[in-house]
């Protein structure tokens, strides 16, 4: 056995990641059998760490939690959490959503933000079909150090952002639409083809990456390197 | 012969589109040689019918100015018109365009908007990176019966504009940009997804029919039907 | 709060757009659940205005209007409405269809452009490959202010009829068909790359859209600008 | 050597095709120098065959006219033939275009149907924006024993015709277009996708492939099996 | 109402078909109602026309022939058949599949096929990856006038009993398959871009359109023209 | 009936592959029927031969286990096997994984090369996000013969292991992931434009075919040819 | 005229974008003539503005130096700039390159990097296929605050990089490879389906937006927000 | 400077390769300057290594073999090769192509073949519209310790010649063909997707990795590990 990684056979538990990139690793759990999610939470809980889950479904969640009383699920983004070292929060993400169909995957940037440090105020159904909406918020959304701007369908949000602020705009496609929406393909393609300068996407629906990038560079940016 | 089309062989002229549509048949010049366009132009004038050739090139439109001294050729638009029955414009047809690299589509857009009988006011370089330059011109766009939103790249120009304003929106993605744009695929699909009403959608670069459709329209609202 | 918009926590609704854009917002039910579809019914009746529901599963319905009793459900267009204020329906769009697996679309377009106020008149099954069921009725769908063409599988529908008459056509593609329709991306192309002018396109399976923007049309023509 | 086929090192010439197929080896001159297809004409008229040769450049041709003075060259079809035995044309395959861009595939098809035995009607300029063309012609086109019907953009026109008449027709789409017919793929789907039976499809451009088709199957219907 | 087509709102039944194209109207039944299909049934036997349908769920079966004791079902093609008017079979189909998958789409064409007055001939499992089970058949094959070949994953199926036959092949590529197959797009383009001289081909799926097709041509060659 | 294969209708059982090919027939299980299923196992088994069928559903190998009592099956790789003839294990082959979600097509492509004679080490949970994992490892995976590597999302793992080792790597694309991983498209993209070279590609999911060929090398360079 | 943009016809020159985004509107050559870039530069100097065109052409960077003397032009990169007011470079960003033709794209973020006043450090040819490359140079990697990893072909550089540092990398895929790359797809999707947290991803060779991204988020984390 | 590669600034040569991975490392030609090339073949010669550049235009040729005399040029596969250590052949590589135009593909794999120690054997124009070339080839080409199988166009021979093998084939898809080929994409999916074990695949055109491949497997094969 390594003193870098655990390995459980069907997994190989990278326990040196928090030392190499300053967080644990994030069990991403579509994929995985509850018994297997059990096995690596208990692994992971034993080495002391704080440990989060991905993409848990609810029949995941409660079989999880019956094992650890102290574990916390957040129902829309499906996030699994449980924080044995509790850790202050600082600076601020701003997480934007386009419509209310948008906000599964914004909770899941918003949970894994908090989980990896970070303050979050989030901004809901700000869809540029009324672009006001936008505008009466956009002065708060500015004092953000990472904004967040999760959209589907046409996927104009971010870039609009982008165009409005000087801190790091993060866009998260969702598969949210239909027809030539293409499961998100449309606004992926959108937020990649912006003009606007400062905007880095993600995976469709990949709130989770979202939320940590923003977290690591709202971090950064609060302590300095 | 037919009394509603003249048979040239390489070509069948629709000659009675005039009374069937309210308009003459256009000529679509990219795939003809000089001698076909000359043929055709020869034709239809001698029916007493103005003349209208899009995608021309311009050793094309010298071919045919050197017969018909009366053609003139917009060199950006690339369209070739011949008018023998003057028109009044009527009503107000706005043509925006995200960037200056979509100013072609939309000059042709906007000649042959003239060409079928509606005013055009032109509002270039209105791309959504910079925003507040379309809301200082939205009052005067939205005076218009129709706007045509020429983008390409992100191509959010077109529902972000829809969301503004009470009158039709005809959006046309421009093959403007590079990588993930896939030569106006990107912005095509933007616009098909844009959740804003009243937004209908032409093919890629397709300035022609988005002038047509607009002009059409315009007539229709000033003059009913 | 603003004056503009209301702001309930998943959404914002933009109460302002009866003022701008001279129609109430429409609720996209399909990503949402009863419990929101209430509270935005509740919120847009409060303030008096007609609301309108799209893509509303039966269920959803039947959530709806156990608690308004005047919510009127269209079950093949699957639209949830709500009228406080009667409109007077003027002049009139004609909706087409392909084929019959196309009529949900239409329904959805029907449903729409009279909420919106305009009269409606339907053509069904005129499909291409009996071309003169088409040409039996042209005369007919002639006198329509704006016309709708539905169509799934190859889709030409739109291009025909728009040949063959003087004003708008809204063309709208379905994903009725199988193998390589892709869902209607088959459908989409045909469309876009129709060359009978005064031809635009909303996305896929989009009946809303077309509805909305015909009707839009429809009465600028009857009532002008 | 084999007494199937004759090896020159860069290509396996296939003499018994004439008795297996009823039709000697077609050679597709795009991917092959102006050498190479004197050797491959040397070889194939030295056994006493026609020889066919597609998608020929002027170039080649000329390369190849000047060593057999007996080749002749289709230049808008690009086809090159060489004719020691002559047949006798039977029955008849009609041609039909949507466009004048459509041309040069359909003259690929005309001069491989007549040397491959039919006679060859043609109609050009059909397209479904102005179908008067059409039905003006439909009676004559009806005496075939098999269509091909050609076109780009949209690519209605194949499924019209065969909704018209009781005889196969196949259908090539072009690459004529620009946009969203991205080369041919939107053609090539909507005549997949045609609701009218009877209709089959070959490659995007193929003129060849129809052309060989359609005479195939016209002589079947005059001969026999 | 017409003479040329029966109207029962929701379709428009094509009752002149029979006389313009030399067979009755095909109810495509997917996406149809188990009323709306009896409805059809009922006016196309009042008509005295024989009746078929196709894509018909073993529920859409039972409950059409609750009230059409005459009508019959082939189970795995899926197709609804009610024969008034007893036809003569004539000539010969062969209708070869790949595999042990394809094999519905296979019964789906040989049903349209003798429905529309052809012998069929059923070779199944010829795959080319034990090609010797197609070399011994292939005497046999030959002796048809027309050639189905249906095969999904590599699709190869149809250039190879192309290349060794004198008699067109009608390609239909299957949906069989996984991962990069895509639904059949991996078959559709193999067969679009066979290099064997007579293939053509049909929509993924599609047995329906290559039984009708392959029945047209082998009655022509019977029947002539 | 041939010495070559058997005919039972449905299905052409290919006996003569094993002394062709050096192994039977593999029976792909996902498009037949539980019937299907028990006749070729029979009629195998009758000729003596190991058999071995992929995709098999638990209630499929229930059915199967049910007649023949010998018959095992993988559960996770969904792998029947009939051995008869035990076969001796030679050489070896590694099987690499980048995540626990690619386990089942790793142990589809074990099961596999067991079957057809090679010995198999797994190495499972090696992705690059944790590279040190694989690093750890790589002195044990470069004694094997031949290499699979197994990942889906960004696919990376098989390029990386390519450039490690001096022996054949097979990559397998899996459809884990989501968005825009397409079902496997970017891992498949991934692979094949790898600069690595030794390092070959098989379809998505095919854990079959990398089993079969890494055992075909492993055994070839262990008995030489 | 507004103080927020210059209105010069073609463009509308954003000048309030300095004190809105901390930078002043970058120009995007590529559509552009020279006559418009001169006087682009001309009224953006006027302005006081330091002014940066990206994508600008050898003959379009004389035509602009001809006017400006202290333009100066990044061959490699295609970047023009024009410095009035010197700023001071601070911080750190990392340029990685997988190989030798994604350099282009890397100039163009190193020059964009240092303009908007970020140090730059350079590590080209790192690519995975010799993997030791990188850990070499691994430790000196992690010391920038931001790593911009630009990969084309297979793309895995940026996911790589990712597992092994605490600091942000934005991944820029290039367009360089072949076949299947389909040009800077295949890139693109391996890095946006990376595992690796912390990946954020850019359009295809789009360097001038990750070196912007990069630079903005490095001064950031120097000076605080 | 690491004594495992050579650091010439624009490229990191993998010197360690020989030793890790059995051989020198590859220069790809295409995306480099000849000043480049030059500089990269006299640190490997001075190295004492063999050499091999790829996809080398007919320019970059005579450019390296004005410095290198003992360069020589393969001007069908474009490939460099500069030999100092004489390896003896061993074994036997057969390489099959579809038609003519494959063959620029397959020298290329021939020239890697043979410059990393193979025999090599050619069998052009097997395509599978005249398989009875195949069919007479076969014996000879089962021979061989390892198969190569270049097509474009429908791509079916690889899978053909694995079904009738037992040895491993590497199948080479290529760009030869026009339309819905999409470049390569058809012959890719057919390989992929072919039903015959033992066949895995490369990138289109990419000759190179199937030269080396089909070496590695050959030579171990040949040597035993």
């Amino acid at each position: 056995m390594s003193d870098k990684y655990i390995d459980i056979d069907f997994a190989k538990l990278d326990i040196e990641r928090q030392k190499r990139r300053g967080c644990s690793e994030t069990v991403f759990c579509e994929s995985k059998t509850s018994e297997q999610l059990i096995k690596i939470f208990t692994v992971l809980k034993n080495q002391g760490q704080n440990v989060i889950g991905t993409r848990a479904s609810l029949e995941q969640a409660q079989a999880v939690k019956k094992i650890f009383a102290d574990v916390s699920y957040n129902t829309e983004g499906r996030v699994l959490t449980l924080v044995q070292n509790q850790q202050e929060l600082v600076g601020e993400v701003a997480i934007c959503t386009g419509g209310t169909g948008d906000i599964p995957v914004a909770e899941e940037a918003a949970a894994v933000a908090k989980f990896f440090g970070s303050n979050v105020k989030k901004y809901y159904d700000m869809g540029v079909a009324g672009i006001h909406r936008l505008f009466d918020k956009i002065e708060d959304i500015r004092k953000a150090n990472v904004i967040i701007a999760v959209a589907g369908m046409e996927g104009a949000l971010g870039g609009i952002i982008a165009g409005l602020v000087d801190v790091p705009v993060i866009a998260v496609p969702t598969s949210v639409g239909y027809g030539s929406s293409f499961n998100g393909l449309s606004a992926l393609l959108t937020m990649l083809n912006s003009c606007a300068e400062g905007l880095t996407v993600v995976n469709i629906d990949n709130g989770f990456n979202a939320g940590y990038s923003a977290s690591q560079i709202n971090k950064l940016i609060v302590k300095g390197k």
